[in-house]
């Protein structure tokens, strides 16, 4: 069904709401096309027709000024029209259903809704009820999912690895309230990643861990010993109300990366991060700014993977 | 003089501040050039060259996302440059005048200004006192009018109906707190329509509604007999404050348009409503998605409209 | 050190931080490029390709909808890709801090940062720390500087002047809050004007005043005798917590621009004003839109002005 939803009768990309469910075949179209867009980036004039006279929403229920301007920028470097809608205190405090909205918007010529809201499933609901032509990428909903987040990691991944078939992963943090967790290792597993290990303390794992496909360690020397990529997560505190965590300064004792556990790691390992960063809680500064560190080339290569996505919607 | 403010002196439109005032022949030219526009909603690149080097200014000193969005799609399927401000917390808040505000804006290479505004008259305030190269667009002040969401309601009928001289016209609600209703009674009388009704309780009119050239009912039954085209009001509860009204449901049970009052119209009765609905409240679900429904097709032509007036006041 | 953040090793503009700093050579060089454009502002197209392809963020740390919106324009006349970044809830809210916030932003392919922050030195810290491809350009800072205002200003003097070397030129009003001021003193002193004036109440004056190299006056009368340009600045009144200020009324009588005041400058002195202005506080209405005001010519100037900026920073 959620297959159904996502890709054409003939196997096809239709919308991007979840890395769950894509075959392989599709996540590498949407890598190897994002590295022709990397070098796009670096040329002189970066924008490309691809999309000209195509209108792309940024239809934003969550406010989320970083994942916004990705979209933006990937949008108008491939020359579409480019809406921005926070939608929060306008129609819906209006009393218009989420799906009469959209309905609206879809009849304002859109051709792609970029979606981020705060409901697990959001995405979904309204790639069910757009018109046919227009195609919708989930920009974050809930807990569930943030497929383009997944995606950039898998290229970055693949950039400075060469590919998956020989990696071991360490997922580390707040794999429970982190909506880029899921992403992550649904890819790493899709793309034939043979070790993906998760590294938390209990309370912040979900309970179905053990059908992810992963290993789960609860102490870092353990968990980290000779992975080839280390994924921080960012420690979710605006989504931890209630559960039974440390104080910022235990989590940082235990599960923060030092300099000191990554050596734990391959000599050559790379660390990643989502961003926001916070620096003395999940990562330390000197890990952060050091030369394992490809937290800002995520940020760059996310342009590039976001085009590729929109691009490959497009029909180009 | 609201004539001469909209209208050049050999009659061409200048500013669009209201139906009010504007001769049969500017609203079929704003029509007709609508109708060549849906075509390029439809066309695979969507873009058209009009408007290309001319500078949109959309001034929202109210919050309204999806009017501004029409507005916004609209200008840059034209290919203007398109400037967003909201004006609540800004310019207005450090002291100075809506005027000053406005001389400011013109003065930054403005070619066109779309205004909402929650005070009447304050789109025809601004037109009086810009540089004289800028365009005003009324994009709703007060509950005074709202000029394209009437031009898309007549594109709409006349694109369904095939012309005004034959019809039976209904519109049923909120007359009394409405910015379209207004419009829509300029309309339809301009155009020819030989017969408007307005269908509401007494509490929900406005004491000139005896002025309006409109047959006046407070019955749905004998409202709605043998009509050609049902025009829905929204419920404006937002403007409500101290207007004796039942509550939404007393209100649905007499003027909601459910599937049975429904069938008082013709059989081939069309039904719009400006959006957002109240389902349940000024309209039933079965019928605002049923198949006399042509509420998202008035979205769609809302964009062509749009373009056509742009187009038009931009000399083309 | 300031001198060489903004200026690259052969001489040439890389960033605009401050007017301080710069020499009469790169300020003469905005403005004989801000003349040029002062034309596209009158062609029938307005945009001209000179950033065709490059990113343009606008990151407000503050909000000012009208220094954003003149940049915006600026912006899209170069035919830029721009990005409105409002930062105050977002990633500042999560715990991220500046320099990652800047970071990430550089690492999103950004060609030109256009920062309004709060902070004296903001922008000077944001420079300091951009890939060495990004231009950033002051919008404003604290009370600090507001360079292309303070560039606007002397645009406008040689426009309406014809040069500096003759000139008496008199600052009117709250020093000691504006960020313009000091950017007028600088930029007046570099170009070569042989007396400026401050005229103010002691209440109003920064500590260093001595050392600006400026004429201090406490009398409307004598300060004014015989200038040739009367330069108002704003009362802010939002940044005078607990300074000793005399009420509104108060300064208007003995501060405020009257016609009667003007006539102690010479009969064809020009007014300017940075906007917004409180009309009735520091301006009387009669001389705010009076024939010696140039008040709007400032605007437009503004956008000529910051095409010019923005267009050396890209190199062309």
């Amino acid at each position: 069904m959620k297959n159904n939803l996502q890709l054409t009768e003939d196997g096809r990309l239709k919308h991007l709401l979840s890395l769950d469910g894509l075959p392989a075949r599709i996540l590498t179209q949407i890598l190897d096309t994002a590295a022709s867009f990397v070098a796009v980036g670096e040329r002189e004039v970066k924008s490309v027709p691809l999309l000209r006279g195509k209108a792309v929403f940024n239809i934003f229920f969550e406010n989320s000024t970083r994942t916004r301007t990705t979209f933006e920028i990937a949008a108008k470097r491939l020359s579409a029209d480019v809406v921005n809608l926070n939608i929060n205190a306008s129609s819906q405090s209006k009393g218009e259903t989420l799906l009469d909205t959209v309905a609206n918007l879809s009849a304002m010529h859109a051709d792609m809704f970029v979606v981020r809201h705060a409901a697990a499933g959001a995405a979904h609901l309204i790639a069910r009820h757009v018109a046919p032509h227009i195609s919708v990428v989930n920009a974050g909903d809930g807990r569930c999912a943030h497929p383009t987040q997944g995606l950039l990691d898998m290229f970055t991944i693949r950039h400075f690895k060469g590919g998956f078939h020989n990696l071991r992963v360490a997922i580390v943090g707040d794999v429970l309230h982190s909506r880029v967790a899921r992403s992550q290792i649904h890819g790493l597993t899709t793309l034939g990643c043979p070790e993906v290990r998760v590294i938390a303390p209990k309370t912040l794992l979900p309970r179905d861990v053990g059908n992810l496909g992963v290993h789960v360690y609860h102490n870092m020397e353990q968990g980290l010993k000779d992975v080839d990529v280390v994924m921080m997560l960012r420690l979710q505190n605006e989504r931890m109300q209630g559960a039974r965590l440390p104080s910022a300064g235990e989590f940082y004792k235990h599960w923060g990366l030092t300099t000191e556990k990554l050596r734990y790691a391959k000599p050559d390992a790379i660390v990643m991060h989502p961003g926001p960063m916070n620096r003395g809680v999940e990562i330390d500064s000197e890990v952060a700014d050091g030369p394992q560190a490809v937290i800002l080339a995520q940020v760059t290569f996310g342009i590039a993977v976001r085009m590729a996505v929109m691009s490959i919607l497009a029909g180009n």
